[in-house]
Parts: structure tokens; C-alpha cells; sequence
């Protein structure tokens, strides 16, 4: 059987980026796994070689109209799409659809917490597509629907929670986050031109206001088992792709035994690549792969944990996580079509 | 009466950036300065041009050696040279020259911090160059010895010194910055090749062991009255200038009160600017110009304060705060010669 | 008597950057200069604060809308407007008023050329503020319309004039011209975005189509004084300011005879510098100056002049070519407020 | 049987490019292909790891002394090393062992042109690892010894060669190439730093002294059986990746028999895409892929031909045309492993 996939938001980065993922898969070569309908929003009606001038194999698909009919009859339908609209496309597709949304709408499990900082109704809470939590990759393994995870979240989340899980830090956390500009999308903004961004480096959503916070809270709280705050910071620096995340929180543990906790949890992740102590991560080294690098230490002088997390925004931060996802719900391998090599220097 | 000036150390970036200071300087012009000799160490014998080609009206000046006969005969001397050989410098020159330090050998006022971080016998302690301090403006303008502060620590100071000094948050404060390589100097290193660098960002110095870290405790302590913790997390990012650091501590203060702390140190400084409430700093807007932009607030869920501050690390971090300090020992308006206007996009 | 200053599209680039030039103008602070009305299309009504964060001093003018009843009233008008609309607002204001148009519409003598580049009406033809050109310093001293130069003309030109008006060279010339963004303009366009231009260098306006040729080719045309052939290729690459030319054309003299030509030609310019021989010049090095560096040889083997210039297109390439024929209009000296040194590295 | 693979030179661009590239081979996961010895000079003795991050399969190797002894034993040697070089080591290893050099040793033809550019004697001439070029396909499946291209060479000969062989410019070219900077290798100097590639564009080796000219001109040449002249100029632009070739002649054809000999040449070609007209390439698009994107144009204003290529200058500019060139020689299918979609944005 031939599995048969349709990307809407094919035009988008997330979207752009699964194509590039899938073009890949060694079971598009085996014939197991078939590209449908690519399709867009405004976009529709143009070539995909005339939006992702990259993606060579599929430059003359033409994109179609964002609908649920013509997103019907694909086995796996992935969403790259704006918030808000997924979850009426969802409910138009059959149950048995996999529908991997890239998208905000389903990784909130309070109601409230999406209220507060979406302003609207919740569309309600699927899987979360991060397999590294414990107990996910069970799930997805079951799913039909999943909510990929934010791209900071991702990094904040798996580089904190070893931590936080074994109680080896206050509950109270700090995350600075240095980011890429893919992360912002492909609407055209003045305050994402090549001009501004160049030469420059600018923090956002200071004060909490960032939509990614509950989501970070929302894990480590389940692994503390009690409320963590989280101070997270976004920075937008002069790259396209990574994330450097750069956490903190107050520890009176030891560095071994904060070590300890992060390689049992990750000792056997294909992903996750906890470093050799006095290596630091780098984004350029896992651009393009689905890898994660972290670094962990304790600062004695300050009493405080750090732990510095590098992935691709795009990859592990979105794409590469929903292939990740879709894998495991497919019953294939995790890691069919993902690399764990970046593409450096 | 001309001052006559030497820049000891004039092919490195801190050297340069004071001389492309001095250019523009209006007393240059009006002849009440002149720009003597200027050395290098492997550079000695090369034109400037072949340095640093951007100083066009310098370009045939030859660069001599660093020894203290060189550098005699000056009203001031400026040292951006590598830390450890200032002092012998300083110690051969007149105590009436004035001596202005861009390297790190006396800004600590504690022997055993500087041996903690630098593994040397202490310099000793000068009059640091950091206007914006309460009281530092009047010793700075009987100095003839300045030590310019690290280019983190003059923005980290910045950032959270209001709060710290007011007693608005707890005595520990988290500090992440990110810098362009030119901080880093110009020695030739494979890890700051730009191919290294150029899309791609990496912490370094993790776990409170970069060398500007007791630098900022020793001013937060001091302005707190007790010992300020500080975790303090470079990360490199690829820019060549600029400076953003993102400063946090707990706080049960609100918005209102920290804003007010804050207007009230900086409301007649020059070159600090607290910027208007929801708008926040970007490095590009300083590049090139001796301005801080700094923005402040309160994450209320997160019980935090975060103050964001951006400068160009080589002219107020290094080189403007070389010449702020010039012009103050000098008896100069404080602001000659310095810009508050960036050079962007 | 004061010189009152109009800057009209005060929120674009070339708008900003004659601002950030007229803040570092000793007129200004001598009071012989002092800033009117900014205006703005789309933008009318923010503070230019919001627009251009570098601009301290200004940023809290608000942006009035472009009209001649706001532009009236002022000695000196700057334009920084979209092609096409100058024309208007210059027959609105009074005949003694100074108009410099750093728009395309008056550039070219001739109107077929107008009319097949742009496909409109021709506005007429104005003294080119180009002031390195024989004879145009003189006509710019006396004139009240100025048209700007584009930017790849200013430095296509300056880099092959002295070799084409001496005959050195086949009437036949090749400019490969790389730019920063900042040229595009400030339009909000999904291929200007940091995500697309970071990491990525692309030719565009290939085959002769692009606006800047017929420029290019009406002055080395003159110079030869008979047609001349302009093969121009512009191309973006990933940084905000600057523009290297390359540019070639077949020839039979020496390298000894082609640097007499520029030598000759150049030798008591403020703002050109012909470069050491085995010296090439960098946009770096000229950034935020109004600098030109121009590098001339012969390759002897492929029987080819090649000359390299460089320029910040923001500033010699638009705001420093308008603030210089300024000077030179109001009978000030040409250089006041411009400098010949870059912000380097 | 298991083909054994070496690289010396791992720890440069071009041998970890090689390596990422074969990390990803599909012989490698089916075991018909084994990655053994790796080499390096200085830094022999370290882990891949600490010299390459992104290549985490292989992290834990140890580099080796570059040795014929180290070398031997394995079916395929690649030779990332420094010119001069690779003759000696290759002499040492049997004639079976197929010995593909990245370096520039073996690709010229003319030992006069070696000794003019390299100021040596030349080691001889290999076949040339370009399989796009009529014959040299089947000249490489039987070879055991493989010159690899230069980057510019590569994108520069297969963006002119159709018009120059079908005689349809004149026998003159003029090639300005931006490439990133890991074209210039690894080694630590202070003009490839980060702080001065950043935000600066440069031209190097102006004046036809760039190494790689003669190659260019070598292949051209043989296409137009007869000399063709060749004005080379590099330009280093701030990026990491990629060269953009913008490359002209003097032509009396029309776009369309231009087009017809590019679509003729290239038509079957896996890795050469001719663009649509009026689509131009980017070097994005094709970072870390195998492919060349090219347009072809025709200026007939100027009466000259614009054909503008891109590649990534370390894939098929360098690792890419290596493992093509194995694959050939190994009798696999030329394509394996290498990817056609590049990692954008």
C-alpha cells in the first residue's frame, strides 16, 4: 500500500521544509510513500519550483486551494498553516486521516492558557509530537492527530527537563533564546527585511508575552509535578535557521548528578545528543538534521544550572519533528528520512 | 596648548575603534589635539592603511613598536593591548600622563577575583571608566589612569544596576548576551573564521566562566550593598558589532516601580536611553555610536524583572567609553567626539 | 540667516540616511542649519522614532504627509520618494527653492531612454549630483534642482571614467555589481526577507533590463564621447550596505598607462581614492562614509581592464551624494558633514 | 565486497564535506561501502568530533597522520590537501586505488600554465572529475585516478561552455564569481575572520592572477578549439556557502539559439538544471545539494550573452563532484547519495 501525503501551507517555511524532508524519505524512492496535493493560501495557483525554487523533483506541482476537499483522500495530511484555522480543516477530514499540524492550535492542554494568549476559542488538545517525552512515543505510535511543538519549546523543553523531572532545580526557570529568522514565517514585514535583520540583534515578546511560554510551562510542570515559572526570552539574530536556547535556574545539585539525570534520560534518544563535558552546542552544526545538542553545567559561584540546547528551527523545530511524527504513527522507523549530520560549515 | 594622544596596540579593533573616534573628533579639527604614535606588536612596521583600510586619512601613518620610549612624550595614551601588559607600561610612563586602559588588568578591585578568572599577580585598581555610575563622573575627571570597563559588563551593569541599587529584585541576577565577533579581537582562530560563524550561534564561556563575570558582580554588589550572584552566559552570534543582553532577576516590584527606579538614574544622561514603554533595542540602532537603548519591564507570571539592553561592544563598550573617558580627564564636554545616532539599516 | 531642511519620505532608507548624515553636521550644531518638516506616505503620522530607532535626536518629530503645502516654506528639500512622483511636488515649490531628488525620475537626458525604462513621461532632466565629473561641481554650485545618482551608476562610473574617456578601453564595458539589500529599498517583499537573503546570493535584473544601465551608459557614453556599450549585471548578496563593482573591458595599454588615467583624474578628489596598487578595496571599509575606493589593473594574459570600486550605497551611492551637492549648492564646503571613514570591522 | 574508503585531510572543509556526504550513502547503510581511515595534519590526534560537530556518526574517530602507510589498504583514497601535495602520496599507493584529489595538483594540462600559476613542477594530469563535460562520463568509469574541478572552474565552465562550443559568443569571456568564504579553506587568517567578512564584500586575485583561471580557460578552450581568453575575478561576499558566477561574451545570436545549445547540452543532465526564462538562480537553493542551477540570457542592447550559474562551492563544487566521480568509477549510479534539493531557506 502506497501511502499518500498532502502538505497545506506548502508555500510556507514548515511547509516547504516537510517537501525537502520527504524528498528525501527512503520510502518516496521505495514507492511506499506518494506526494498528493501541495496547497496554499494566496500562493495558490503558482508552481512550487516558483516558492521553494529548492525543491528541484517538485518544481512543476502547481499549488492548489487550502480546502477540505482537496486535501481529502490522502492517508496523511500535514498542516502549515496560520493559527486559528486548522481545526476546522481537521474536523472536515475523515478520523482515520493523519493530520500533523504545525501549527499553535492543538498543543495547549488549558483552555485558559489558549484564551490568554491567543485571544480566541480552543480547538482542543491532541499528542504532542515530541516522541523524547516519556511516554509520547507510545502515543504517537497510536495517533491520528498531533500537535507538533513550537520550535522554542522543543529546545526548552528537552533541555530542561531531565532537571526539572529530577527535582535537581528550583521551579523557577529562565530561557533566552536565540533564534533565526525562519522561525517568523514568509509574510513579508518590514521588521523582517534582509536590511534590518543584518548587522542586528533584537530580543521580542519580552515579559512573557511570547506564545510560546505556557506551552514551555506546560511540560515542565508536568514533569515537576507542580507550577514551574518561566521566564522566557526570545532573540532574533542575523541567521535563517537554529535556535540556541540558553537556560538557567537556581540548583544547589551537582554537576555530576545533573549529568547523570540527562544521560539516563537521553542515553538512548536517536535524536538527542547530550555533549561531552566543555563541548558547546552550535546551530550551524545541526543545520538542515534533526538532531539535538546539549550542553549542561553547573555554575558553583552562582548556584545555577545551565543548559545550552541548539536544533534547526525548521527541522527538529518543525519539520523534522513532524516526519518524526508521522513516522511512528506509520508504524516505520523514527528516523526514516532524518539525519542526524548538519550541513557545515 | 595640543594634546597629543598614542594609541598603544592601534592594529587591533579596540585600537582602531578609538582612532576612527579621533578622526571625527571636532578638537582634532580645532587642532587642540594630535595624534601621535601608533604601535603594534606583530603589526610594528606596517602601514595603518594595511590594518585597518577604513581609517583613510591615517592610512600612511607607520605602526611602531609598543615600548614605553614610543609611547613617552604623550598627554595621553591609550592601551588596547592583551591583558597582562598594561601595568608594566603604565608603571614606565609619567604619573601625569593620562593613561587610559581598554584591557581588563585594572578594573577588579579584588586581588583574588583576578587571580581566580586571570591565573596572574594583580595590576592593581584604577578609576573605571563607567560615567554613567553614580559618583564615577567626578573621579574620572581627576583621573590619569582609567580602566575602560568590559564591553558585558558596561551593558550588563547598565541594565540592572537601577533595579539592583533600589533593592526591586533579589540578589541574583541572570545575564545572556549576545555579541558580534569583533569582542572576541582580531588574533587569527579557526573557530572565528567567518564560515564558522556566519549562520550559526554558540555559547561560550558556559557556567560562569568568562572573565567579565566578576566585573559585573563587583558593581551590582556594590550598588546593592551585599553580594549580587550573577549568571552570566555569553553567546556568539553572527554580526560583526553589537552587544544585546537580555538581564533577569526575581522581582515582587511591578512595572511601574522598576520604570521609575530607572528613569530616575538615567533621565539626564547622554548616552543612556530608557526607551518608551512596548519598544525595545535592537544593536543596529547603536552601531557605531557611543548610545545605550535599553528597555525594562515585568514578567507579573513569572514574578521577573527583564531588562534588555543593546550597545556597539567597540564604541561604548570599548572605544567611545575610551574617548567619554578621555573627555572627562581632559576637561571636555563629556560627549565630543561621540555620537548618540547609529549607523543603520 | 538658517538653512530649513525638508526631508520628504523621511521613513525610507535614503529619508534616514540624509537624516542620520544632517545630525552629524557641523551647520546643525553652528545653527546655520536646522531640520523642518519630515514627511512620509504610508508612514505619516508615527514619530520617526518608530521608523528609525538610530536617529535619537528626531525621534520624537512626528511624520507629517507628503504634500507641497508641508514641503513649502523650506530652503532645501530633500526627495526620497518612489520614481515618478518627484516631478510634481518640484513644479509645486518655488523655482529658488533647492530640490535634491534622490529618485530616478531626472537623471537620464534623454526621454526615449525614460520612456523605454520606466515606460512613462519623461520629467525632464536636472544637474547630476555627481560632483567628481568634469565640469558638474560648477553647474552643482549654482543649481537649485539636483537629481542624486543612482548608486550603481555612481560607482560604475567613477570605477571606468578615467580609463573611457582617455580612449584606454573598447567602447564596450562589463559591470558586475554586488550590493547589500538596503539599495531594494524598504518595501516589505518576501524576497528581501533576512530568511531568503541570509546564506544566499542571487543576480537579478540580468540582461540589461535593469533601470541603472541607460545611467550608466549616458555618462561613459559623454565620456567617450560616442556610444558606449553596457553589459550590467547586479547582484544581491547577504549584507545590509555596500555595493562592489567589478568592472571590465577589453583593452591594449599598459597598466602604467591606465593608472595615470585615474591618477591624473582623481588625484585632488576629497572623496575618491585610488587604492595602492595591489590594494582592493572593501564595502566594509567604506561603510557609513562617503568614501568611493576604486583598485585599477591590466590583465595583460585576457587583454582586460579591470577595475574594482566600492562604495556605501547609502551614503556616497544616496544621502552623502545629496548632502554634498548641498554643500556645494548653499556654498559650503563640499566635505562638511561627510566623512571619508568607514565603520570598520 | 565492501569498498573501504579513506579521507586525508579530514579535518578540512572538503574532507568533512566528503564525509557528510558519505554519511548520508545509501552504500553506506546497505554496507557495500565502509568509512576507514581519516587523516589530517595538524590536527591529527584529535576526535572528528572536535574538528567537525555536525558529523555525529563519526564524532568518536581519531584522526590519523596523513601517511602512505595509513592510506593503504583502502579501494578508495580521497585527498582533501593543500597543493603540492597529493602526487607524492598518490605515487606511494598501488595503481588499483582509486585516488580522487580535491586539490589542484592534477588538473591542469599544461605543465607551463602549472608552473606560471603555481611556481612548480606539475605532478601531471589526471582525468577530470566534471562528468557533465562530452566524454569524460565514460572517461571516469574507468579511471583509478580523478582530478576533482576547482569550484569556480566547475560553475564557470558549465555556465559557458554550450555557447563557447557551438561558437556562439566570440572567443572572450569575462566570469565574476562571489562565492562564500569556505572556498578558502580552514586555515585561521585574520582577512577570513567574522568581523571582517561580515557586512563587507571584496574582490581578490583581480588581474587574471587567480589560480583557478587557466582551468577555467583549459576546458573552455578545448570546447572552442581555440584559445578563449578569460577574465576571472573572485569576489568573497558574507556568506558561507556558494559561488554565483555571472558570465559574459560579446554575441550576434539570439536568446532562442541559446537557449537551444543549453537545452541540447544539458537536457539529460541529473545535476544541471537550466532555469526557466526569467527565473534566476540562488545559491540557497542549492545549498548542500549536487545541483548547478543556470539561466541563460542575451542583452541585446549590448550585444552580449549574460549566463549566470550557482552551486555550493563544497558539494558540487568539491564533495559532491568527488563522491559523483567515486560512484562513477565504482560502477554505481552516479547520483547515489547525492541529493538534487538544497537546504533553503
Amino acid at each position: 500500500m502506497t501511502i499518500k501525503v498532502a502538505v497545506a501551507g506548502a508555500s510556507g517555511y514548515a511547509g516547504g521544509e516537510i517537501l525537502r524532508l520527504l524528498c528525501g524519505h527512503p520510502r518516496l524512492r521505495s514507492g511506499d510513500l506518494e506526494i498528493g496535493a501541495l496547497t496554499a493560501g494566496g500562493n495558490a495557483g503558482a508552481s512550487l519550483g516558483s516558492q521553494h525554487p529548492h525543491l528541484l523533483p517538485l518544481a512543476d506541482r502547481v499549488l492548489q486551494e487550502t480546502t477540505p476537499e482537496v486535501l481529502a483522500g490522502h492517508d496523511v495530511v500535514f498542516l502549515g498553516l496560520p493559527h486559528g484555522t486548522s481545526g476546522a480543516i481537521a474536523d472536515a477530514l475523515p478520523p482515520t486521516t493523519l493530520i500533523i499540524d504545525c501549527g499553535a492550535d492543538h498543543r495547549l492542554q488549558n483552555a485558559q492558557d489558549w484564551m490568554d494568549y491567543y485571544g480566541s476559542e480552543h480547538a482542543g488538545t491532541w499528542p504532542y509530537g515530541l516522541p523524547e517525552l516519556p511516554g509520547n512515543r507510545e502515543v504517537l505510535r497510536d495517533a491520528t492527530r498531533v500537535a507538533v511543538p513550537g520550535c522554542y519549546p522543543t529546545i526548552s523543553i528537552l533541555s530542561l527537563r531531565p532537571a526539572v523531572a529530577a527535582g535537581l532545580v528550583e521551579p523557577h526557570v529562565t530561557v533566552v533564546a536565540v533564534s533565526g529568522t525562519s522561525g517568523a514565517g514568509r509574510a513579508a514585514k518590514v521588521d523582517l527585511l534582509a536590511s534590518e535583520v543584518i548587522g542586528s540583534s533584537r530580543a521580542y515578546g519580552v515579559g512573557g508575552v511570547h506564545r510560546h511560554t505556557p506551552e514551555i510551562a506546560q511540560a515542565l510542570s508536568a514533569a515537576a509535578d507542580l507550577p514551574v515559572g518561566v521566564s522566557f526570552t526570545p532573540v532574533l539574530v542575523p541567521m535563517s535557521r537554529g535556535i540556541l536556547a540558553t537556560c538557567t535556574a537556581r540548583t544547589s545539585a551537582s554537576a555530576a548528578e545533573v549529568r547523570a539525570a540527562y544521560e539516563k534520560d537521553y542515553g538512548d534518544e536517536t535524536f538527542v545528543h547530550l555533549l561531552p563535558e566543555g563541548v558547546l552546542p552550535t546551530t550551524g552544526s545541526v543545520l538542515g538534521s534533526n538532531a539535538v545538542q546539549i550542553a549542561v553545567t553547573v555554575d558553583e559561584r552562582a548556584g545555577t544550572l545551565v543548559a545550552v540546547g541548539a536544533i534547526d528551527n525548521l527541522t527538529k523545530g518543525t519539520g523534522g519533528a513532524a516526519v518524526q511524527s508521522m513516522n511512528l504513527a506509520l508504524g516505520w522507523d523514527e528516523a526514516e528520512g532524518l539525519s542526524t549530520v548538519g550541513v557545515a560549515p
